[in-house]
């Protein structure tokens, strides 16, 4: 079974592909010691050949042939991004058994489940330790070293974009638009930020740490996803005023209904302890909490985002890939056997965070408190302020399911209060 | 390949045990989902037939025989713990080609090389996650998910006793005597605390980090350890001044030296800043911090010990263990192709922290500084405090060889000058 050679086809060769290329230059002899056998770049896919390009890159091995590339390699790098065309080049290869390795969170989000069964059929093996948390190794954290375990909670910071904007609406006092402008400044964030703050970058992610964890098909239109365009100042200055910060999370967690065991998922802001873990992950690091039954709370941080981080991600499935190649064994299997149900949205339930601005009337907080009364929402702190001739009252709920917030939401507007803002209280 | 059914032969029915058994009971189907094939005690070996046991605990399955455990087994979990008769039974499996799960640090600080070598020779699977930091998965973060990747330094706080004693000091005021006597209150420390307070214990995990990180054989004497008994009330009140707080670490780092680059390893108590990720780990919880230079820095936190939380670590190696020997495939193997020197002690280099008590007289200033000048060791900060006849000094070296602070340390004690603490500065 033992190979002379491993041969490496790479697809895409933007930031994180350059990276990945010059490091398996020059790590190949530390690589080719760990994988058991050399490895060799025998091809790199880009579309447009005549592109200034690092000189790690040698110009030799590049072509617009994405076929023969994954036709003549024995491992596979895929590093394109988006659904299309990888999605077609990934079948190709995984059809021909061929070892796959992604960074390609979109696509397995989408078309996870049948790449995952694909691979199976084959006997191909697929990796993508970098399409989560960067170089943070929370997918092997989920595939492997909690595979004994049964997990209840998994929570995530894993948009780096976000994080920052968030960073600096709490501690810098800007405004959301202030931050965005200096995220695009800095690179951390794109012309067109829709995918990091409307969060379906997170809750792509989301799903992949929800079907590693949960042992259940999980795909991105399973997961609701708030972003962060409705955090204001003053929200920002809710927060510090209670000790707090707000964080982009992705959260998936097991529940019991009446059914039985079900899955409840999202991505929104959420109001957290400035004494927390996850308030003092700062900047670009993403941070994963793992709650578990007999391992208890672990958590795993790191840099998120950047082209040599994610290529220390790819690189190391390289190695994995490379010396079951080499070596034979395979990667560990996606399995969907628990197939849990998925909660709808509105049966969520979280504790929350109300900001309310009512006419300053006699009587307007029993009111207020007859709503949730009749809602059946239970209310654990309230905090009223007047501000020349605005009042405003923070209400803190317990524990309720989204719908029923909803329903406060309608009624208070119907009343003509105005509900500022609702965040999510994360414990 | 595919079997019908993994046979499992536990060695050792303590804590860790009794939990790893009863786990495989209650979780079976989900086990046996996940590694493919139904798992099977066929045997628990234990020294005390008639000895009270958790009902979890099938006496019918209990056996003083170990060799017949090992024989009938597929896959063998030994968790007796020390160096005999685990290294004899571990290798009576592991020369039959059976997998073996440990988590026995001691085992695998002393003979890790050893073993490592007979399961490659035999191609049998060795796998040890519980072996350092409970259920952290830093075994695998490092066996695999930094397998790409070039790891430059490994700082772990890996021994739940003596980090809970320390807190005990900085916080509650605690001499280290009332420290330890509420530690073993708590059952957190043993009757004979030695291998937690003495470091053995973190040297033995740290042994095992810097093999995997560094793919060189380091055992258990290859680390210098010091431990926290000589730590007093003032260096909590220092470490507390200077917004501090004292940890013990155990260190495993990659560094230059003239003749290349080499391993410096070792245990010791280290002043670390109030703001760092380390000084917040606090009571039981392990962490691991590892800095690589594609990925950058990693932090894996959890907690270090307890026997459910050990016991995930044992049941994640099972489940793969089983899953190869149902499927085909092997566990990642050691490597030590990188071979690196290690560091005598003396030449490793760090910042120290020094307080001396010197007569109060005129000049003493300078005359500590000239035996530093000396030395070629070069001061960062001072901080003198005069306390009724006492003067105290503090002094803060830059980065510096061991044996330069030895000598001056020996200077100091022959001019009457009385050096009451020596503590590393972490960055």
């Amino acid at each position: 079974m033992s190979k002379e050679v491993v041969k490496i086809g790479v697809l895409g060769c933007g930031t994180v592909g350059t990276q990945v290329v010059r490091l398996l230059g020059e790590r190949g002899r530390d690589l080719a010691a760990r994988a058991g056998a050399p490895l060799e770049i025998v091809g790199i896919c880009v579309s447009n050949l005549q592109a200034e390009r690092d000189e790690a890159v040698d110009r030799s091995l590049l072509t617009t042939d994405a076929n023969s590339v994954i036709d003549e390699a024995d491992l596979v790098i895929e590093l394109i991004g988006g659904i299309e065309p990888p999605r077609t080049l990934v079948r190709r290869a995984l059809s021909a058994g061929k070892t796959v390795v992604t960074g390609n969170k979109a696509l397995l989000a989408a078309h996870g489940p049948e790449l995952y069964e694909l691979a199976a059929e084959k006997c191909a093996n697929l990796y993508y330790e970098a399409a989560v948390a960067g170089a943070v190794p929370v997918v092997y954290g989920l595939r492997e070293s909690l595979l004994g375990d049964r997990i209840n909670k998994v929570t995530g910071i894993v948009n780096g974009t976000t994080n920052y904007m968030l960073e600096q609406m709490d501690t810098a006092g800007r405004s959301y638009d202030e931050a965005l402008a200096k995220a695009q400044e800095l690179g951390f964030a794109e012309a067109d930020p829709t995918a990091d703050v409307d969060g379906f970058d997170a809750a792509a992610k989301c799903a992949i740490l929800a079907s590693l964890a949960f042992h259940t098909r999980v795909s991105l239109q399973d997961v609701p996803a708030t972003g962060i365009r409705s955090i204001t100042e003053q929200d920002s200055a809710d927060a510090a005023f209670f000790d707090e910060k707000i964080k982009l999370v992705a959260v998936a967690e097991r529940v019991q209904t009446e059914d039985g065991e079900a899955l409840s998922l999202g991505v929104y802001p959420a109001v957290v302890p400035q004494s927390s873990a996850l308030a003092n992950i700062n900047g670009a690091f993403n941070a994963v909490v793992v709650e578990a039954e007999a391992a208890g709370t672990l958590m795993f941080t790191g840099q998120g985002a950047g082209g040599v981080q994610t290529a220390s991600a790819v690189l190391s499935d390289v190695v994995a890939g490379a010396s079951h190649i080499a070596h034979g064994g395979s990667a560990p299997r996606e399995n969907s056997y628990a197939n849990l149900p998925i909660l709808p949205a509105s049966e969520g339930c979280h504790r929350y965070r109300l900001r309310v601005n009512v006419p300053d009337e006699l009587g307007t907080l029993a009111e207020l408190a007859q709503i949730f009364a009749d809602e059946g929402v239970s209310i654990s702190a309230v905090h009223q302020s007047a501000n020349e001739d605005k009042v405003s009252v923070v209400l803190s709920t317990h524990k309720v399911a989204q719908k029923a917030i909803a329903k406060i939401r309608e009624r208070l507007e119907a009343t003509g209060v105005h509900v500022a803002s609702v965040l999510v209280l994360e414990a």
